[in-house]
C-alpha cells in the first residue's frame, strides 16, 4: 500500500524483514520440540534465537530466491549459512520433517493475529471518540432524514449511538476474525502427519499461541483467511456509511457538521472559499479498495487437490493492504470524530426549515385516537403536507384550515402533536443500550 | 431465481404471498401488544389473523400498488378492506405508530431465519452424507498433490474429513448468520421511538422470537445482512472447492471418482462416448453468482442518513436467489457425494505411476538423520529425483546407483523410506477431531 | 429476474420457448446448407420450418431433459419426434457433425444481439428524453458543486449535456458489445472443424447475420461475454451517477428538482408529508446488481482445455438478468427524466444562499491580473470567504473591508467578478459538442 | 504495488516525482498558450520548462502538503518557490484560471496513455512468442479435452492459435482504452469554461496530443477510466486462461508442457522430487487482484454533483497496481512461453490413452450416413464406449463386437472412422486467420 494511506504500525507487521522473523519463530519452536529428541543442545539453539533478533536477512534471502525459485529455501540456506559453524545440528535439524507452508502459514496466522490485534485497538480507540461525543449530544436536536428528506426530529446524539452499537458489532468481528485465522499446521506436505505427529504439532503450536488446524491440506484452508477478510471488509463498510453521514451533513445547503479543516490548509487551488470534506470523501473511496480485497479472497478458497499456489500472490497484496487501509481508515475517522465540528444552530434551523411537516405523523395518530379510520386520516394530512411544500405555510396551519381536521381534533391536541419532547423520550434508554 | 436452480422449499420463503404472512404476522403482533390499550376486542384480532391464514393477497396488493407506488400501504389498503366491517378497530389501529420498515424489516428478519434453517438442515444433510464416504475410505490410498504435481500419499478418507472440517465451520457460520439477523424493530421512523416505546417493541418482538436492535435508523442496520451474505458466500466457495476436486478427480487422465451418471443420460450431443462432470461444474458456476450476490451486499450498508432505500432492490433479488442457490447447491452436492463413483484401483494405480517420487522426503530426512547436511541431502534426492522424471526409472533405483547416498544409506534403510504406511499413522486420530 | 425489474419486451428475448426457435433457426440454417449435399428435400426443410414458428416445445424438453440430463439432446429428441415421420431425412440429418454449443453458443449470440437492439432502443430513447430538458434549461442558473460543497455557478442546462455526452458513450458501448458477439461457430467439438469445413460455418453464419469465430475451442471464447457485459455494467454506472444527483437535488435542503410523484402516490406509511426520490434511489440499487454480474463474467473467461461448463450455470441467471435490469433501468429512468419537476427558483434560492462565495476564484484572478501574486491573492481571498462563511455576510463585502484587497482591486472591477453571465458563456458551445 | 510483481518500466510511470513533472507538463503548455496574451516573456517559460528536467520535487511537495492539505496547491507553492525570483510573471501566471482537476485529471491521461503504451508493447512481444510455438506445433498431437474429459484430437498449434486470435483482441481493446482515457480538460471548476475558453483548452491540449472532453464536470468523467481498467481485467483474465492451461498440462498424469524451471531452483523445501507450475499459478493468482480493481472501478463513477474525491484514494492504488500487475503478467506470461517445455510424445500418449473413444463421433456420423437414424445411432456408439470406459478395449473393437454396427458398416469403412488427419483438415486455414 502506498505510504499516503498507511500507518508505521500496520506496515511494519508485513515488512519483509519482519515476515522473515515470524517464520523463524516457527522454526524454532518447532526445534524446541524437537530438541530432546534429535539431541540439539541448548547453546546451539541460542545461537538461532539470536538470529530472530540479529541484523537483516531479508536483502541476502531475496537474492538467494532468484535462483532457488523458493522463498523459503532461500531463506533455509541463508539461515544455514549463518549458524552451520556455531550450531550444526540446528543447521542439520532446521526445517526437519516440515513442509514450506508449515512455516508460511503459521507465520502467516501470527501476523494477521497481529494485525488484528491492532485493529481491535484501533476501533477501541474510535468508539471512546464516540462515546462523549453521543453523550454531549443527547438532546442536540435535528430532523433525521429518511430518502434525503426531512423525516421526523432525531437527537444527534441517537444517530451517533447507532454508530457506536455498529462499530462495536465491528470490534466483535474483528475478535472472531482473529479467533479465526489463530490456527498453524505443522501437519507437512499433504496434511498427513507422515514425518510429524498431531501430538508434535500440537507442542509446537502451544508455543506460538495458536490451536492446530483441524484439517489441513498442504496449507490452512482458505476459508479463513477468507473470512477474515469479510470482517475487514465490514469495518471499511461502517466507516463509509458514517463518513458518508458527514459528507451529508457538511453539505452547503446542510452545514450541520464539518470534518476538521486544518489552520493553513486549502480547500481548492481555484476556489479560496473552498472547505471540502475531504476526509471523509477518502474514506468512503478506501471502502471501495478494501471490499475489492474481500472479494477476491473468496476466489483463493478452491484450490487444487491438496493446494496450489495461486492464493499466494492474491495474499501477498491483499492481506497487507486491507489491514493496512482499515488501520488507517479507523485512524482517519477516529480524527474526524475528535475534531468534528457540530454546528447545533444550523440544526435547528433546518428541522425548522420543513415548516412542521416532521410532524405529520404525529397528527395521523392523534386523528386515527380521534377515532378516524387511518386511511382517511392520512388523506387529511398528506393534502395539508402538499400544501406546505408547495406554499410553505406552517403544517400546523394547512392543517388548521382544513374543516375535516377541525372537526375531529381541537387546537389543543392538535398542538401537541407539534411537541419536539416526546422524539427524544426513548434516547437516553437506547443511547445506554448501545453502550454510549 | 430461475427454476433450473430452485428448490421449492427454499423458494417458497420468498413468495410474495408469504412475504405478506410474514409482514402481517408482525402487525397482528403488534396488535396484540396494543389490544389492552386501544381495546381492541379480541374478536377483532380472530379477524385478522384469519386473514394470515387465508386466500393469496399478493395479486390485489399489486394492482393497489400501480397507484400508491408503495407496497406496505398497498397491503395496509388491501387488508383494510378485508377486515374493515368485521373489525373496526383492529382497521383503526392497523399499524398505528408504525412505519413501513418497522414491519418490513421484521418481517424479512423472520424470512431470513427460515432461509438459514433451511440451509442448516442442508448442511447436516450434506455432512451427514460425507461422514460414512469418508470412514469407507479411511484407508484407500491415493496421491496427494500440490500445484497438481503428485506429492506424497494421502488416504481419500483424510481429504474427505478435511472436507467435513469446512462443513462444520460452514455450518456454524450460517448459524452465527442467522443470530446475526435475528433482530426486528418497531422503533418507527427514524429509529427514535417516537411513537412507541422500547419497551412495546420488546414485547412484540418476543413474540416473534427476534431481539431489538441495538441502534435502528429507519431500518435494521444493512451490516447485518451484509454479514450474512458473507456466510453464505463461504458456504458456496466451500462446495465449490470440493466440486472443483471432484472435477479434477475425474479427468480422463485421473479418473479416480466421478459424480453419478444418470442410467440414459448423455454427455455429449455430438460424442457418445462422454460423461462430464456438470453437476460439479455447475456448482462452480452457481459460486459465483452467490459471491456476486455478497459483494453486492456490501454496498447496501452506507445509506444515507436515517435510510434511503436503494438497498431493497438489492435485496429484493440477492437476498431470494443466494439463499435459493446456496441450498440447491448444499442439495446437489449431496447428491454428487451420496452418488460418488469412487475407483480405488485408479487411485492405486496413479500413485504408483509416479515411479516412488512421492517418497523423496523420506529419503531426505533419512540422510539428515544419518548426519547429511540438509542442502546436501537434498541435492542428491533431488538429482535422483530428475532421473526418475527424465527416465521412469523407480526413484529408489536412481537414488542406489548414486555412490554418496549409498555411502549414507543402507539399502535396507532406503527400502524404509518407501512404506506406505506411515503415511497414514495419523489419519484416525485427525478423522477423528474432523467430526468424521 | 423478478418482475417487478422487468420489462416484457426484453424478459421474451430469454424465454426458454424464444431459446429453442434460436437453437432450431441454426439447425435450419445448416440443414439449408447441408441440403443439397445430403439431398435434403426442399418440402422436409419446410416441415421443419413449422416446427420453428409452431406450437410450444419448451415444456416437452424440459421433461425429457430430465433423463437425459443434456438440453440439447433433449431439443433433438422432441424435435425428431414431431419431424421423423413427415421428414426423414432432416430428422436423419439434424445436427449432423454437430455439437451442442455450435448450436448453443451461435443461438447465444443471436439472443444478445436481440437484448442489444433493444438497449440501443432504450438508450435512444432516454437520450431524445434528455435533449429538450438540457435545451430548455440551456439558461437555467444553479449552483455547481463540488465535494458537496458550493463551488461556481452552472447552467443547468450544462449539466445534462453531460449526462447526454456520457449516454452518447454508453450507446456507442453497447453498439461495440452487439458487435462483439456477433459470432457463430459450427467448428465442432474442440473447434477442429472435424467433421464441417470452415467454408460451410461461413455459409450458415451468414444466413444468421453472424461473423465466424476466428478460432473458437468447444464454445465461443467467453472474453466477448465478459466484455458485453462490461458495457452494460457501464451503461448502469451512468443511469447511477444520474439518479444519484436527482436524489441529491430533491434533498429537502436543495429541492432543486423532484422525480415525478404520481397522483394517489403515498411516500411512506406513517409520515403522510413525504415525497421520496424512491425511482432514483431504486436505480441506485439496480447498478450494484448489473455490476456485480459484470464481475462474476470474468470469471467464466477461463475454462478448462477446449471448455468446461461452469460458465453456463452463470450466464443462464446473468445474461438475462443483466439485460433485463438495464432495459428497465434504461426506460425507468426515461420516465424520471420525462417526468422531472425541475424548480428553477429553489436552484437560484440556493445559488444566492453562499452569499457570493462562489465568486471566489474570479476576484482571485483579478488580484493576479492586478499584479498580486497567486499565494498572496489566495489568501486575501480565503481570508474573506471565511468570514462570509462564519458570518454569513456577502462575500463582496467581506472582501471590500480588506484593505490589502482595496489597494489593488477598485470597487468596479471587484464588482465584475460577481457577474453570473460569464459563467454561461461557453455553454451553448459545449452544448453543442455534447450532441444536444 | 509491491516489488515482487512490478517491473520498473511500469512502476516508474507511476512514480511520485513522474507524476509532478506531468502536471507540471500540463500547466506549461497552458502558460505557452497564456503567454501572448499575459506577455510572459519566452526566458519565463524556459526558467520553468528546466524545472520540468531539473532536481526532484516530490519530497518537498510532499512536505508543504501536511499544511495545505491539498496536493496542487502545495506543488504550486514549491514551483513557486522555484521560479518566483527567476521567472516573477510565470509565477503570477502559474495555474491560472485552472482548478487542480485541469491538471490533474489532464496529467492522469498522459500517464494512462503512457502505460497503454507499454501495455500494448507487453502485448506485442507476448504474441510474437506465441507465434512460433504455434507454428511449430501446427501438426503436434494432442488431445482435445472438454468438461476435461477426452473430446477429440486436435493439433496442439491450433490451441495456441486460438491464445492469439483472444490476445489480439485484448490488444485491440487495450488501444481502444488508450483512446478513451485521451481526453483532457481545462475548463475549470466546475466544467464551465468560466475563465478560460474552450478554444484555449484545445490548444493547449493539442500540445499534449490529448482531445477536449465532450462535457467535464470538475473531472474528465470517471467512466473513461471504469473502461480502461476493463480492458485491463480482459487481458488479465486471457493470461488467466492460458496459465491454467498450462497448469492442467504440467499435471502429474499430463505432462504434455512445462513451463521453464531454472537450473538451481527448487520445487519444495520438504520434496525434492517437485516441479510446480508457480509461474502459471501465480499469473492466476494476480489476475483475481486485476478484476478486482476494475470492480472497483465501477464504483468511481457516481460522484456527487460536480465531483466528489471520493475516487481519488482508489485510482492512486487500484491505476497503478492494475497497470502494473498487467504488465508484469504478460512479462511473466511471455517468459513462460518463451521457455514452455513442450512433450509431444506425451500428448500422443494420452490421446491413445482413451483407447480410440475420441473417434466416437466419426462413427456416429457415418452411422447416419449409412441411413440409421441419429437416436439408434448415438445408442449403440455409447453402448460401445461405455464398454470402452470400463474394460478399456479398443472403442474399434467394442463397436465391432455389436452386431447391429455390422450390419451397418463394413470394417473398412469404420477404420476409416479412426483416421487421425482430417482432425487437422482445418487447422492451417484457422491457424492463419488468427494471425498466426
Amino acid at each position: 500500500m502506498i505510504d499516503r494511506y498507511s500507518r508505521p504500525v500496520m506496515t511494519a507487521v508485513w515488512e519483509p524483514e519482519r515476515r522473515i522473523r515470524r517464520m523463524l519463530e516457527v522454526e524454532l519452536a518447532w526445534l524446541e520440540v524437537l530438541a530432546p529428541v534429535k539431541r540439539i543442545p541448548r547453546r546451539e539453539l541460542a545461537v538461532l534465537r539470536a538470529v530472530l533478533t540479529g541484523g537483516p536477512l531479508a536483502e541476502r534471502i531475496k537474492k538467494v530466491e532468484e535462483s532457488t525459485g523458493h522463498d523459503v529455501v532461500a531463506m533455509l540456506k541463508v539461515v544455514s549459512e549463518t549458524v552451520k559453524r556455531r550450531a550444526p545440528r540446528v543447521d542439520q535439524y532446521l526445517h526437519y520433517g516440515l513442509t514450506s507452508s508449515d512455516v508460511l502459514d503459521t507465520a502467516l496466522s501470527l501476523q494477521l493475529r497481529e494485525a488484528a490485534d491492532i485493529l481491535e485497538a484501533g476501533w477501541r480507540g474510535l468508539l471512546a471518540a464516540l462515546r462523549p461525543l453521543a453523550r454531549r449530544h443527547r438532546s442536540t436536536w435535528m430532523v433525521g432524514r429518511t430518502h434525503g428528506i426531512h423525516a421526523e426530529p432525531l437527537p444527534f446524539g441517537l444517530k451517533l449511538a447507532g454508530w457506536h452499537a455498529e462499530g462495536l458489532r465491528c470490534l466483535e468481528r474483528v475478535r472472531r476474525a482473529k479467533a479465526v485465522v489463530a490456527t498453524g499446521k505443522l501437519s507437512g506436505a499433504v496434511g498427513s502427519y507422515a514425518h510429524i505427529s498431531p501430538a508434535v504439532e500440537a507442542a509446537v503450536l502451544r508455543r506460538l499461541g495458536l490451536k492446530p488446524e483441524t484439517v489441513a491440506t498442504q496449507v490452512v484452508p482458505r476459508d479463513r483467511h477468507a473470512e477474515y477478510l469479510q470482517a475487514l471488509a465490514l469495518s471499511a463498510c461502517a466507516v463509509e456509511r458514517w463518513a458518508l453521514e458527514v459528507r451529508h451533513l457538511q453539505r452547503t445547503e446542510v452545514l450541520e457538521a464539518e470534518e476538521p479543516f486544518g489552520k493553513g490548509q486549502k480547500g481548492s487551488s481555484a476556489m479560496p472559499h473552498k472547505k471540502n470534506p475531504i476526509l471523509c470523501e477518502n474514506l468512503c473511496g478506501l471502502a471501495r479498495l478494501v471490499r475489492a480485497h474481500a472479494g477476491a479472497a473468496y476466489e483463493n478458497i478452491a484450490l487444487w487437490h491438496e493446494r496450489d499456489i495461486s492464493h499466494s500472490s492474491v495474499e501477498r497484496v491483499s492481506l497487507p493492504d486491507a489491514t493496512i487501509l482499515v488501520d488507517f481508515m479507523l485512524s482517519r475517522f477516529t480524527r474526524v470524530v475528535s475534531g468534528l465540528r457540530v454546528i447545533p444552530e444550523n440544526m435547528k434551523a433546518n428541522l425548522e426549515r420543513s415548516n412542521g411537516l416532521v410532524y405529520s405523523q404525529g397528527v395521523l395518530l392523534a386523528l386515527i385516537d380521534a377515532g378516524l379510520g387511518r386511511h382517511d386520516a392520512y388523506d387529511i394530512v398528506q393534502r395539508a403536507a402538499m400544501t406546505t411544500w408547495r406554499e410553505k405555510t406552517p403544517l400546523r396551519d394547512s392543517l388548521w384550515a382544513d374543516p375535516a381536521l377541525r372537526a375531529r381534533l381541537p387546537a389543543k391536541a392538535l398542538d401537541a402533536c407539534f411537541d419536539l419532547a416526546k422524539y427524544g423520550r426513548a434516547a437516553g434508554a437506547v443511547m445506554k443500550r448501545a453502550g454510549v
